[in-house]
């Protein structure tokens, strides 16, 4: 049964029902006022998630137009930049920057492997002529969450004249991001993690800095201008027809966040973490990111090298519709990931945490029956006894 | 009451009930068989609409986006191109290859005036050293439709190895388009026109010699790179997250035009134009475009300066929720622009030039009542009589 698939994959999301209805309702010109009462409305909603006084752009097109959106509006042809890969996504900003002709300096970490404060410190100190430095704050492909707050405050100590830009494809709206007040100055996302909405919408959030720099930035771009969509959006509207039915989506999706509340929005994917965590240890099988500290509240990765992930996502589709996602690269062999942003909750984590547990006790793993579920049972009652009121 | 506004704009148009449903289908990941089944199917079924043997690329983007995609993977900074410019989006693609330093020249015809052959001619035999040339196919600003048949086979003739690239944005679905065997090399098109679809899908289809172009061409690209496009498309996927729900939305689109027929939703739009054009005269309002023979099948220009066309647009959607466009630039105090593509039928004809009729009243323009269905009757009943079945 097709529509009784359960996406736990890293995005796309599911699309919560609300979202979905919001999404088939009939179109509307995109230089209608209705239009541009929406952008409007989105736009300022949008920027408490990205923590910012700035603007926030919004484009047709996935996250990875985000990420070169924020390359080629503020760095020139020739600029140095730092990229810090900690997989495959850090990876993907740094080959953006090297299409683009950037001059670019890379400062890698295996999978998994937070990025050092010291040798990232070193990194900035070795280049001093950096226009900007470019870190990804969860990266997906392994379930790292690096703290960018922490390497932001480095930035603007050693390195004050250069820009920070943050890949926060997978975590806006799932984690906490401050912009303004960490000293981050531009940060790209997409509808299609934990803002819950179909996949389609590049965003991009510029602090006042950022702003600045793009107006003077030369360097060719025509979809991708900035300046374009800054003029635009002051007058609420986008200078190329946007996607008018995901901003329908967007639209209710930022109604759902709002009546949950950020703070219980971020403290949600925390406790999702925590309880998937939590069932992943009880079930014998080693995290990607085994610092609690820098695991992702968006998605979990899990080695299950030993038994094959191929089996291990067949397996758990076939007979619970449950769908993790496989590993990328050379981890494809190695991990599945499991999604737990936007429209899931621990509810759902119980789910896919019982369906996961029988999957691998049907492939052979040995397997306590139970046991990931009271693990996370144990992380949820721990949570729920402290908190003033059930997260959902 | 906003659910009932008549969308007769040159797009995005009306979404049919069909496709919104298809639009608010449960997400699915991007990387699932489910997705590359319908990647396949989409692709395969959007090649006849191009007149093509050659390949169809999917990007998450508008229009401009694949217009811009068809420039930079086909021509490399400082390769010269010609841009004919019929109106502002033939200036939007001059525009796109100038923020590219290619190196551009231009040939200007007045809104509304179609490229003479002979001028075109002249300026291919002036240029040696071109790599290619521009087209817009329907020129959404003023709704001439350029004989962009005659125009390739000059190319091919004069200046055989320039690429032939057209924006083919509002005539891709309302109008015959052979790339093929016309000598087109590259058409770009959105989602939103005749493809009944939502906006943000940009859509780009090459030609056998145009593919060949595409893999040697060197220039700074990332997100609109269609070599990467083209390695996953061998697998059926793309190499970025794809906007899901608008491939859901486009794939039933598909079906109801292949449901009705490519000759017959081409002889519909046909239709429409030459209904909405004699409505128009029996109204005694100039139409831009003057020669029956480039009036495109998707759009009709209006002159209204007499009447003022804020007030116009204002007093027709006040009393009658019919929503015409305005016109762009210079036009704007000049022209109201009719859409009549995509799901629209002879049937959406009558009422809006009704509606049109009773508020030309309305605002003082001296009207015989009834003088514009009956003008469209007539082209009607005459085709009807003609015809072996009703189009619809």
């Amino acid at each position: 049964m097709q529509d009784q698939l359960y996406l736990r994959i890293p995005g796309p999301t599911p699309v919560p029902p609300r979202v979905l209805r919001a999404l088939a309702q009939p179109m509307v010109g995109h230089r209608d006022p209705l239009m541009d009462e929406r952008v409007a409305r989105i736009t300022a909603r949008l920027k408490p998630l990205f923590g910012t006084q700035g603007k926030v752009f919004l484009l047709a097109g996935s996250g990875t137009l985000a990420m070169e959106t924020l390359l080629v509006n503020l760095t020139a042809p020739g600029d140095e930049v730092l990229v810090v890969t900690n997989g495959n996504f850090g990876e993907r900003f740094a080959a953006i920057a090297r299409d683009h002709k950037r001059n670019v300096h890379t400062l890698s970490f295996p999978p998994g492997v937070p990025t050092d404060p010291e040798a990232f410190r070193g990194a900035l100190a070795a280049h001093p002529n950096l226009r900007a430095v470019i870190v990804t704050h969860c990266e997906t492909s392994t379930s790292l969450l690096n703290p960018v707050r922490e390497l932001a405050a480095i930035v603007r100590e050693v390195r004050p004249e250069a820009l920070v830009l943050v890949d926060g494809v997978s975590s806006i709206a799932g984690v906490e991001m401050a912009m303004d007040a960490w000293g981050i100055d531009g940060v790209a996302t997409g509808s299609q993690k934990a803002l819950m909405s179909p996949p389609g919408l590049a965003i991009v959030a510029l602090g006042p800095r950022a702003l600045e720099a793009m107006r003077a930035v030369d360097g060719p771009r025509f979809y991708a201008d900035l300046r374009r969509y800054e003029d635009s959006l002051a007058k609420n509207t986008t200078p190329f027809t946007p996607a008018v039915s995901l901003l329908f989506a967007l639209d209710e999706a930022l109604n759902l966040i709002e009546e949950e509340g950020y703070e219980g929005v971020f403290a949600r994917h925390r406790l999702m973490r925590d309880m998937t965590r939590a069932g992943i240890r009880a079930l014998g099988l080693p995290l990607l990111v085994e610092d609690d500290a820098y695991a992702s509240p968006t998605v979990t990765a899990v080695d299950v090298e030993a038994l094959g992930p191929k089996r291990v996502l067949a397996t758990l589709r076939e007979h619970f519709s449950v769908v993790f996602a496989s590993g990328q690269g050379n981890l494809t062999p190695r991990i599945v990931r499991i999604g737990h942003m936007g429209y899931v909750s621990p509810s759902d984590v119980l789910h896919y945490l019982a369906a996961f547990e029988v999957t691998l006790e049907l492939l052979g793993h040995p397997v306590r029956r139970g046991a990931a579920v009271a693990a996370a049972a144990e992380v949820y009652t721990a949570w729920a006894t402290a908190s003033s009121s059930p997260t959902r």
